[in-house]
This record gives C-alpha cells, sequence and structure tokens, in this order.
C-alpha cells in the first residue's frame, strides 16, 4: 500500500497548488479589476475638475485665464496617461488573470481522472485482500485478482506520471505567469507615475509664473468700466487657443477640442515603438493595436 | 443719474465676482474632496492586494513565497505614501476651499449693504424729479429733497468705495488662495508620483531577481515528499521577517506589523523637516503635527 500512500501524499501536494491559484488568481483578478476600475473614477473626478477650471478661467480676467487654461491642460495630460494606464491595466494585467480560469480547470480535470484511476486501483487491492481471506486455497481466482492488481496499478503509475507532468508545466506556467502580470503591473504604474511627475513639474511652473498684481489691475481697471479685451496684452500668443480675444463660449471649445486632440496624441505616443512598457518588458506587441 | 449708473456697472463686476467664485471654488471644492475620496478607495484596493499577496506567497515554496513578500511590501509602502497624500490633499486643498465660503458670505454682505444705499439714492433722486414735475415754485421743499438726494449720494459714494475696497481686498486674496491652493494640489501630487515611481523601481528589481528554476526544483521536490523548510537555503535573511522557517501565520502576522510600523515610518518621515511638499512651498508649519 506505500505506492498508493505516497501517490495520495503527491496528489493532495497537487490538488493543494490548484487550489490555491484557484482561490488567489480570483481574488487578484477582482482586485485588480477593481484598482483599475477606481483608477478610471479618480480620472473621471480630475475631468470634471479640468471642465470646471476651464469654465472659471472664462469668467477670469487674462492673467489667472491664461494660468488657469494652462494648467487645467496639464492636469487633462496627466488623465490621458490615467487612460492609458486603465487600458494596460486591463489588457495586461486583468485580462491574463481572467483567462487563467480555464487553464486551472483543465488541470483539475487531469486531477479528478486521477483519482479515477487511483480508486479503482484501491478496490482491486480490496477485492484481492477479500479473495485471500475468504478463499486462500482458489489459486485461480487469486492470480485473477492479482492480474487485475497489477493493471490497476501500471495504470495509476502511468497516470500519476502524466498528472506530475501536467502540474509540473501548470506551476511552471503559473509561476512565470505571475511574475510577468507583476512586472507588468509595476511597469505600467511607474511609468504612469513618471508621466505625471513630468507633467505636474510643468503645472507647478505655470502656476509659478501667474502675476498677481499685473491681474489685480486688470481686475481694477475693469471695476472702474475700463475694458481692454483687444489690448496688447491679450495678442500675447496662448498656446493652447486660436485668437485670444474670441469670446468665452469658443474659448471653452477649443480648449476641450485640444484636450481631446492631446488625449489622442498621448495614446498615439504610448503606443508607439517607444512605448516605455513594451521597452522594459522587451515585448514586440504594442497594447494598442 | 450718469454716476448711479457707473455704481451700478461697478456693482455688476463686483456681484459677477463674488457669484463666480462662490459658484466655481464650491465645485472645486466637491470634485478635489471627491478626488480625495477616490484616491483613499484606491489605496483601500491595493492594501486589500498586498493582503492577499502575503497570503498566497505563505502557500507558495521560498523563492516565490519571498520575492511575493517584498513585492506586497513595496506595493504596501506605495499605499503608505498614498495615504499621506490623501491627507494632505484634505488638509492642504480641500479644507481651504471648504473655509472659503465665509469669506464669500461676508462680501455678499457688502454688496446687500450697497444695494440698499444705493436704492436709498434712486429714491430721493425720484422723489426730488416729482417735486419739481408737481410744484416747481415750491422752492423750499425742492431745496430740503436736493439736500437729502446730496446727503444720499455721499452715503453711497462712501459705500461704494467701502465695498470697492472689500471686493478688491476679495479679489486679491482669492486669486492669491486659488494659486496657493492649486500650487499644493500639484506639490502633493508630484511628490507622491515621485515616491510610487522610486518604490516600484524597488519592486521591479524584486521580480526580475525571481529565480524561477529554483523555484520549480522546490516545487518538484515537494511533490515527492522531500521537505526542506529547515534546509541551507531557508536561512537566507529575509528583511521582513524574524525566522524564515516560522508557521505561515506567524509569517502572516509579522507581515502585517512590518507593514503597519512601515506605514508610521512613511508618514513620520514626510512630517519631518525634509517634508518635500514643505520644502517647495517654503512653509513652517508641518502637516502632521
Amino acid at each position: 500500500m506505500n505506492i498508493v500512500l505516497f501517490r495520495d501524499c503527491q496528489v493532495r501536494v497537487m490538488e493543494e497548488t490548484v487550489t490555491n491559484a484557484e482561490k488567489y488568481f480570483g481574488q487578484f483578478c477582482l482586485l485588480l479589476a477593481a484598482y483599475t476600475r477606481k483608477t478610471a473614477r479618480l480620472r473621471d473626478k480630475a475631468d470634471k475638475l479640468v471642465k470646471q477650471l476651464i469654465d472659471f478661467a472664462n469668467t477670469e480676467n487674462l492673467e489667472m485665464r491664461t494660468t488657469l487654461r494652462n494648467f487645467a491642460e496639464d492636469l487633462a495630460k496627466v488623465q490621458d496617461y490615467r487612460q492609458a494606464e486603465v487600458e494596460r491595466l486591463e489588457f495586461k494585467v486583468v485580462n491574463p488573470l481572467k483567462l487563467y480560469g480555464t487553464q486551472i480547470k483543465q488541470t483539475q480535470a487531469e486531477i479528478k481522472k486521477f483519482k479515477h484511476v487511483r480508486n479503482h486501483e484501491i478496490k482491486q487491492l480490496e477485492k484481492l485482500e477479500k479473495l485471500r481471506q475468504k478463499s486462500p486455497s482458489d489459486r485461480q481466482m487469486i492470480s485473477q485478482a492479482e492480474t487485475c492488481v497489477q493493471r490497476a496499478s501500471v495504470d495509476a503509475g502511468r497516470t500519476t506520471h502524466q498528472l506530475e507532468e501536467t502540474v509540473n508545466a501548470f506551476q511552471k506556467q503559473k509561476l512565470k505567469d505571475l511574475q510577468k502580470i507583476l512586472s507588468d503591473f509595476v511597469t505600467i504604474e511607474m511609468v504612469f507615475h513618471a508621466k505625471a511627475v513630468e507633467v505636474y513639474s510643468s503645472a507647478f511652473q505655470t502656476l509659478e509664473r501667474y502675476d498677481l498684481e499685473r491681474d489685480l489691475e486688470d481686475f481694477r481697471a475693469k471695476m472702474h468700466g475700463v475694458h481692454r479685451p483687444y489690448g496688447p496684452r491679450d495678442a500675447r500668443p496662448l498656446t493652447d487657443t486660436g485668437p485670444a480675444a474670441a469670446a468665452p463660449w469658443s474659448l471653452a471649445q477649443s480648449a476641450q477640442s485640444t484636450m481631446r486632440s492631446q488625449r489622442k496624441e498621448a495614446e498615439s505616443e504610448d503606443s508607439s515603438a517607444e512605448d516605455p512598457v513594451e521597452d522594459l518588458r522587451g515585448q514586440g506587441q504594442g497594447l494598442h493595436h
């Protein structure tokens, strides 16, 4: 019976491995999907803030208007990178974890098959034992039962070997995939955070450049009925609109279309050959193809 | 009537300024509070992922166990920085915006007061006009009415002047505060993202160091009943636990207390004199005092 006990021990290790993978990979999938969803919610809130900042900018004088609109653009750019982060997390982290269920089911089916074969072996052994006790002199019957046991034992041995190979392959794939998925997660996050640092640095400079005194001058002039919408200072180049003297609503519209085209730019930049995720992972296939 | 019309124009500019501030600062406050809340939700999900990673690590062989636990620690560290981000956003961005309501209410009260005085002036002017049409010869009454108009006009002039000063001060404070709040927002975000890049770089290296072949060796040995829990490789120093051979549940416990102490460390580090938010903002007062 020792070989059967050993096989039982082996199968217990295999079953545990697959059961744990099923349990924890399922959890990882759920939690990383939730993490991705929360990231998308964060992007939504920031997008709304961008919209309000632009609306407010249009009620302000030139100095604060320019500052707020440049700031809002940078904030929108961070959300574009966050959007790329969300798409990559779904594609490279959540989806691979979702697909994992199939692999686990296959391995579980192999284990079930082995258990069936092992039960048959045990039954044959019990039959032989009973025969030996009840009719120890029936040589023919005992010999027949011994052949059955031998056959069942060979079957179980072969199935164990197959199972071992299956589970070894499963474990190897599991460990490799886990390392890959976590590396992709880290890379995606790292790229996003690095881009955010870059864009926020520019936003910080925008805010530092803001000239309060100039703005107050304009405000006082406006209060005393001196309007200077076409004044020389309004002709300063704005990076994000057409003519600076356009009506507020058209300023808002052109700012929004700029935001959209920027989102596209950020995305196409991310899917180019220089995609840092792809660089770091050393993979040929882009995310956005 | 020209002076009254001019004052009306002035007051319209002032009213618009305060009404817009009320509307948009209210929106900024709501949206930034929501942004902060969503950031906290993201931290919660990542904290749960950390817990599951540690639980799973305890079901794995030494190689993956070590990798996963180091990785989980880094992920927990990022959440500590995210927690600091949440606290700072509340303290330096959301709270100042909340307190803004009071300032707006005060300025609105000043405007109301002025409107009352202005209405009185208009009434006196109308009275004088009527008198001149009805009894143009009643010199005494007309002279009395003229004095009333003059007095009301002086009152209105003084109130307009006061109002102008109040609104000028309000506008100056508003622009200054907005610049400060947005700069604080950017700085808080920038510090968080920079820390995240740093910690994820370490996490990436942890994953790169993972040795799949060594792990599979261990797995095959375990499947064949060769347990090596006290083997020489298990004696490798682990940065985050006591003895490597401890039972899984105690490993999990010590990992969690490590996470807690790390969160404290990260917080106390952030509240130190070297706090980059404080450095950049050039302010003496720390956030966590």
